[in-house]
């Protein structure tokens, strides 16, 4: 198969998505408020790493120039990269981060569902297949939490609409197509943006419905820009951190 | 079963050892040379943390005083802690680190060997027959890396018997009983230290000798402390970085 520059820059979004959200939450390890959910969080760290080094690698060999996993992932500047804004935002709280665990999570899966269920790519079917079940759980981690929280404390009920108000201008660029999410659709490769929004919205309002939380309206202002390579300046931080060592020391060869 | 001091103490040794450890390990999550050795390192990080918490469970069940795993890991101060010096080392570089897992592993796989296997306290034989799963894969793991690296560039395999050097007065602690160690002996718990060493120095100098490094004097100087409660410099930010958030919000319900 001869892909073309949209269908490898698709695959190379996923992984990037996959990355940065791996990245942010691998923060998390060590500094866990329990030790359980320290865990908890850091194998959601090590499923994501591991969707990107699947799609880097499915991305790398459609691409056929020789690059590796490690090459995309450490040998890419920050306007190469193409990640949602909502992902490279700082960790936060911990209700911050479970927060935008939930509303990325849904999302995410949802696209998964679509692109697990396609033939013009049967590779990616295949790496979505599997993503589909740890992203499944995902969401259902994020989605306990986010009621426990919600509807628990004055205080920690407060956290979390904060959280949710600070993330939500953040929601809108999910589903804003860029050209190859325009691409994917006329391939059949994925669905069209808007019904995965719908699908996505549906099941956050039950969410924040049990969770006593008031969602903000679907139609209000939105951050745009890291689909096409624009990130805010927290991006660079977490790439400079993340790829000095194997910048460093090219495959630990010294 | 009425449990002795000197039981449980040995048992929350155990936990702390696994605590640092998975600790230290967990610094390199996102920050690994290669991806793929940045998910294996989490790995090892995740299966010490799920160590230490069927340990500290464990003893506080033995103590019957109404504290849980979280007490024990977030609740108790710098002199509280019994593990081993060279776990609260800082990580160093790869090499360092990867030293440190074949010095420390060998001797921990060693020693769960010999917990598996007696029946004083069947829980912890339990709890050692899992972990002994994961320490021989931890060893290998370290063994891999270090003859790969040692017998590698000139620059690898300097940097690796500087890291050895630099380990090697860390390692005698291991083998310097403590009121408790004697304890665990007298009563068939666990071997004597100097059959423990004498397994473990055995098996390093087979994979020194492959890794053309050489091994240093058994009998040097080393330093001591750890497991009386008296540590280095190290252990106290480490503590305070891992503890601080457990500690502003207890059990994460604000």
């Amino acid at each position: 198969m001869e892909a073309s520059e949209q269908h490898i820059q698709y695959i190379i979004r996923l992984a990037d998505d996959a990355l940065i959200q791996g990245q942010r939450l691998s923060e998390w390890c060590g500094h866990g408020p329990i030790l359980e959910e320290d865990i908890a969080l850091a194998n959601l760290a090590l499923d994501h790493i591991g969707q990107a080094r699947a799609l880097y690698t499915h991305a790398a060999k459609l691409e056929g120039k020789g690059r590796t996993e490690d090459d995309l992932a450490y040998f890419r500047d920050e306007v190469e990269f193409r990640n949602h804004l909502i992902l490279e935002l700082p960790i936060g709280d911990f209700g911050f981060t479970i927060m935008r665990q939930l509303l990325y999570s849904v999302f995410a899966l949802e696209r998964m569902k679509s692109l697990a269920s396609q033939e013009v790519d049967t590779n990616l079917a295949a790496i979505a297949s599997k993503a589909i079940k740890e992203l499944r759980y995902h969401a259902e981690h994020a989605k306990d939490w986010v009621i426990r929280l919600g509807d628990g404390t004055e205080e920690s009920h407060k956290r979390m609409q904060g959280s949710l108000d600070k993330l939500w201008p953040y929601t809108g660029e999910m589903f804003v197509p860029v050209a190859d999410d325009l691409w994917s659709t006329e391939t059949g490769l994925c669905s069209p943006l808007n019904s995965i929004k719908a699908a996505w919205a549906d099941s956050l309002a039950q969410t924040f419905h049990e969770a006593t939380l008031t969602m903000p309206d679907l139609d209000g202002w939105m951050h745009q820009g890291g689909k096409s390579g624009n990130h805010t300046e927290h991006l660079g931080y977490l790439l400079a951190e993340m790829q000095s060592l194997a910048r460093k020391h090219p495959g630990v060869t010294w």
